[in-house]
C-alpha cells in the first residue's frame, strides 16, 4: 500500500458524468433537454474517445440522435468508439466520414454491409470485432462498458421513465450496462406524456430525455409476403416438417426471416394438422411476431411465443392474443432480445437457418464478396450450446451413442436451395467469406454457422442427416448427395447413395412419405398477405408495403 | 377456421389473473399485503397445479414467503411445479413433504442435496430437470413460464416499486418472465418507504407487496478466509498465473468459489507484481464481490467487476468503488446475475473451476454418492460457446490448426488437488456421478464440465495442456501425467514424460519457472480476514462468522 494507491479517485466515472451534467442542465428542464439544442448537447456530453451506443437495433433506430450525432463538430467531438448492435443507417457510417467516429464494435451491417467493407477498406474504419447479439451485450459489462447510449423509445414522462411498447428489443439492457457504471443515457422519444402505459425502464436509469422531430425509424423485418413461396419451398417444408420436425417430436424452436421458414409456418394448420402432428410439435417458439405464424396460432398450434423485437402492424394483433404473446398491463407486446437470445440458444430444441454459401463440410456464412454483413443473432442460436445440461426428447434424439457420458445436442438445421436465384450455386468449394475475412483483415474467416454444429440440412433434393455420421468422409458424402448439381454435389458418388439411404444418412421426398406432386402453393393457409389479414380477423394491419388488394 | 376457433378465449390467463386479484383485494390496501394474511392470500392467488417460480437464488432467499407457502392447506393448494434456481431452505422441500408441491425443476441444490437425492428415491418429489441458471431463466421465456413468482427485495413503495439494492441476482429476469405473461408477482421486501433510493423494478410490474417479519436470508457464500489456503494451493496458483493467465495473455475471466482462486486473486498484488504482471492480464471480471480481491483492486489490477450477486460485508467497499464495480445512483452494487451469466459465458477469456471428481477424459463433477446437488453456473461458463464469433488474444492463442477455418476457443481451466481431504482421489476410473444419475434416472448423467470444454488441468504436480492434444490417447497421457499416485495418474508411462514436456503438453513448476520453495503463505497479499479489512481501509466489514480477532 503505497503512497500513489493512498491517492487514487474511485470515482473518476462518477465525477466526470457529475460534470457533465451539470454543464448541461442549463439547456434541460429537468430531464428534458429541447430537441434543437441536442447538437450542443451531444458536444458537452460525450468526451473524444468516449465508448458511445447508438441503438442501432435490428429494427428501431434512434434516428434522430444518430442525425444529431453527424452535426457535432469534429474539433470537439472525435475518435468515439461506436458500438451497435446493428449498423442500418447511413449516418451510422457518417459519422466515420466526418472524423467523429473512429472505431465500430457491431453484430450486424446487412443495408450498410457493402460501405462497412469499402471503408475498411479506405482505412475510414477501425474495425473492432464482429458479434452474435448476446457476446456483444455480454461485452458491455466486461471490456466495453459505455460511457455514452444513444436510445429510442415510445414515451417518455417529466421523470425519465421510459415506455418502450412492442419495441423494446435491447433497449434495457445497453441502458443497464451504461447507467449502473456511471454513464450518461440520452432517450430520444416520439412522445411525453402525463401518465405512461407502463414503465419499460425506471427514470432513475435516464438522464436525459428529447422528444424526437419525428417518430424513430421501425422496419417491418420480418413479414414475408406468401405470394413469393414457391412450390419448390413447399416441397422443402413438407420434408422438413416430415423429416425433422415429427421424426424428432420438435417441439420448442426458433425460425428466422426467410420465405422457407414462411412456408413451414403457413404449412402448419393444413399439411400438419393432415398428419395430426396439432399439439405434438412447434407449440413454444422464440421469435419475432411473423405474420405468416397467424393462421398456425389461430388454428391452435401455438402455445407461447417470446419475441426479440415487434413487427410493424402486427400491434393489434399481439395486443389481442395475450395466451400467446408476452404482453404488459397495457396490452401491448414485450420483447426483450437478450432474454429471447438466451431462451433462443438454451431453452429450445431447434434453429432453422439459411444460408448463400455452404462447403462440403457444411460451413455456411452469408459473407460475400464485398460485403462485410455481420452475424446478428443466428450463431448464437444456430450452434450446439454445450452448456446445456436439460434435456427434451428432440434433443435426447440426437444421441449417436450409448456411452454413459452420452448426451443430446441442438437440432441445428439449415434449409437450402442448391442453387441461389441468378443461378450461382449455394455448394461451393471454397466460401466467399474466407478471402473476405482475409482481405479485412480479420482475426478469424467471417463464418455464420459452422458444419460441425449442423445436424441437418435440408435442400431440395432431400435431407442430410449430417449429426448420423461417423466420419468427416461419411458426412461429406451426404451433403454431397443432397447438393444437387453444384461443384459439391456433382463430386457425390451415386453407387453410395442406396447405402447413404439405408443407414438413414440421407431420405428423399419419398423416404419420408412427401408426395412431390403434392407440394403446391395451394397447400399454403394462407397465399396472400390479404388471406393472412383475414386469418388475423382483420387485427393484422400491414404496411403500405404490404397491401397490394 | 371453425366454429371452435371462433368461440376461443385468447386471455385466459388474464382473465384468471383478474379474478384472482380482485378477490385478494379485500385483504389489501393498494398493492400491500398485510404479514398475517398472507396464508390467505396465497391461497387465493396460487392454483393447483400452477408453475410458481419460488426465489431460490444463490445468495437470497424469499424466506418469509417459503415459510408461508409450507403453511397453506393442501387441500386448497396442491400439486404445484416449483421453479427454483437454487434449493437452498428446508421449507424448499417441505412443501413436498406437506402435499402441496409435486414436481421441481431447478439448478443448483447445495445445501439441499443429500435430501433432494432422498426424496427423489422416496417418490416424494417428481424431478423436472437439473439445469443451468441461464437455461433454466431461459425456458421461463418458452416451456416454464411462471404462474406466480414469489420473491424479495429490499425495499417497496406504496406503488410497489423495488429497490433490490446489492442482491439483484435474478430477480429482474424472474419477475419480466411472470409480469409480461399475465403471472402474479407477490414480493416481500424488508420495509416499506416513502421513497426508494432507486428503482431497481417498476411497480407496474408487481402485483403485491408484504413487508416480512425478518429481512430475507443472504449467505456469504464467497469469503474465504486466507488463512485457510495452504502453501500447496500457492504453489497451483503461482503455476496457474505463470502458465495459464501469463502465457495467453489473459485480460478478462471469471473465477468461482474456492481457496485455489482465492490463492490466485491474492498473489496477483505480489507474486504478480514481481513479475510485471499488472496492466497486462485479469483486468475485466465476472464474479461476485470476493473479499480476496480486495488487494488486487487497491494494487490498481482490477478494471473493472460485474456481479451476479451481492456479498455480505462487502456492500460499503463497493460503494466507495465504482470504477471498479457497477453502482445505481444510491451507490450501491448493482447486480445481475442472468446479464453476468451471459458475460461469463460469452465475453471472457477464461473460467477456473474445481471439481471432487475427474475422469481420465477430463470429464469432471461435484455429484456424488447420494447427493444430487445440480450445476449452477459452473457448466455454462466452462464450456467452449461455439456461438461465440470476436476474438481475444487468449481465445486466439486456442488455435492449434492452421486451416483457413480455425478459430479460438474459451479457456476452461480446471484446478485441483489429485487428493480431497480424507485422502480420497479426485482421479478416479468412474466418476459417482454416473450411478447417482442411473438411480435417480436422469435422462443423462449429471457432468458439469465436460472433457472436451476444458483446455487446461492444473494440479500440484503441474499443468496438463489438453488443449494441444492431438488425439483421445494423448491427452489421457497429459492428465495422467499430473494426476499423481490416483488411480489415474498410476497409469502414467513416465517414459512418455520427456516426449509431453517437450511437446508442451505438460509442464512442471521448473518448466514454469516456478520454484517449488517459494510456495509459502507468506507470498499472500492477505494471510487473514483482518488483512483484507486493512487493505479495504475498514471498509470491509467481515460477517461475524469470519470475524477471530
Amino acid at each position: 500500500m503505497n503512497e500513489a494507491t493512498e491517492e487514487r479517485s474511485w470515482t473518476t466515472r462518477r465525477d466526470k458524468k457529475a460534470k457533465k451534467i451539470l454543464q448541461v442542465s442549463q439547456l434541460a428542464v429537468d430531464k428534458i433537454l429541447p430537441s434543437e439544442k441536442m447538437v450542443e448537447a451531444l458536444e458537452m456530453l460525450i468526451s473524444p474517445g468516449d465508448r458511445v451506443v447508438l441503438e442501432g437495433d435490428n429494427q428501431k433506430q434512434a434516428s434522430f440522435l444518430s442525425h444529431v450525432l453527424t452535426q457535432v463538430d469534429p474539433q470537439k467531438v472525435y475518435k468515439l468508439h461506436m458500438i451497435m448492435s446493428s449498423i442500418s443507417r447511413p449516418e451510422h457510417l457518417d459519422i466515420f466520414e466526418y472524423g467523429i467516429a473512429e472505431k465500430i464494435d457491431f453484430a450486424y451491417a446487412g443495408p450498410q454491409s457493402l460501405r462497412v467493407a469499402q471503408m475498411l477498406e479506405d482505412r475510414k474504419l477501425k474495425m473492432g470485432e464482429i458479434h452474435t447479439y448476446l457476446e456483444l451485450f455480454g461485452r458491455l459489462f466486461i471490456d466495453l462498458i459505455p460511457n455514452v447510449a444513444l436510445i429510442a423509445a415510445d414515451q417518455a414522462d417529466v421523470y425519465g421513465n421510459l415506455y418502450t411498447g412492442a419495441n423494446t428489443e435491447e433497449t434495457p439492457t445497453i441502458v443497464e450496462a451504461t447507467a449502473f457504471k456511471d454513464g450518461i443515457v440520452i432517450a430520444q422519444v416520439n412522445e411525453l406524456v402525463d401518465e405512461l402505459p407502463r414503465v419499460d425502464i425506471p427514470g432513475s436509469w435516464i438522464d436525459f430525455v428529447v422528444v424526437a422531430d419525428k417518430p424513430y425509424q421501425l422496419e417491418p423485418l420480418f413479414t414475408r409476403d406468401p405470394r413469393h413461396i414457391t412450390d419448390l419451398q413447399v416441397l422443402m417444408a413438407m420434408m422438413t416438417i416430415r423429416g425433422v420436425y415429427e421424426r424428432h417430436q420438435v417441439q420448442s424452436l426458433n425460425h428466422g426471416i426467410g420465405y422457407n421458414t414462411a412456408a413451414i409456418e403457413l404449412l402448419l394448420p393444413t399439411y400438419g394438422e393432415s398428419l395430426g402432428l396439432k399439439g405434438k410439435i412447434c407449440k413454444h417458439w422464440a421469435l419475432n411476431p411473423h405474420p405468416t405464424l397467424i393462421p398456425a396460432i389461430e388454428s391452435g398450434w401455438v402455445e407461447s411465443i417470446h419475441c426479440f423485437g415487434g413487427e410493424v402492424g402486427m400491434e393489434q394483433y399481439v395486443a389481442a392474443r395475450p395466451d400467446v404473446f408476452f404482453t404488459g398491463r397495457d396490452g401491448s407486446l414485450r420483447s426483450n432480445r437478450a432474454m429471447s437470445q438466451v431462451a433462443g440458444q438454451y431453452a429450445v430444441d431447434l434453429f432453422v437457418g439459411s444460408t448463400l454459401q455452404m462447403d462440403r463440410d457444411g460451413n455456411s456464412s452469408t459473407v460475400t464478396s464485398g460485403r462485410l454483413a455481420g452475424f446478428g443473432g443466428a450463431p448464437n442460436m444456430g450452434h450446439d450450446p454445450r452448456g446445456r445440461r436439460h434435456s427434451t426428447p428432440a434433443w435426447l434424439d440426437m444421441r449417436t451413442s450409448n456411452d454413459e457420458l452420452a448426451r443430446g445436442r441442438k437440432l441445428v438445421v439449415q434449409m437450402v436451395e442448391t442453387f441461389q436465384k441468378g443461378n450461382e450455386p449455394v455448394f461451393v468449394e471454397s466460401m466467399d467469406a474466407v478471402k473476405v475475412g482475409l482481405d479485412a483483415n480479420l482475426a478469424t474467416a467471417p463464418m455464420m454457422i459452422y458444419g460441425d454444429d449442423v445436424t441437418h440440412v435440408v435442400t431440395e433434393e432431400g435431407i442430410a442427416y449430417l449429426y448420423k455420421s461417423d466420419s468427416v468422409e461419411e458426412r461429406r458424402q451426404a451433403l454431397s448427395a443432397v447438393a444437387g448439381v453444384t461443384p459439391i454435389g456433382l463430386q457425390h458418388d451415386t453407387k453410395q447413395t442406396a447405402a447413404l439411404r439405408e443407414k438413414g444418412l440421407i431420405a428423399f421426398p419419398e423416404d419420408l412419405g412427401v408426395n412431390r406432386t403434392e407440394a403446391k402453393r395451394s397447400l399454403l393457409a394462407a397465399k396472400s398477405v390479404e388471406e393472412i389479414v383475414d386469418w388475423s380477423k382483420a387485427l393484422y394491419n400491414p404496411p403500405a408495403s404490404f397491401r397490394s388488394w
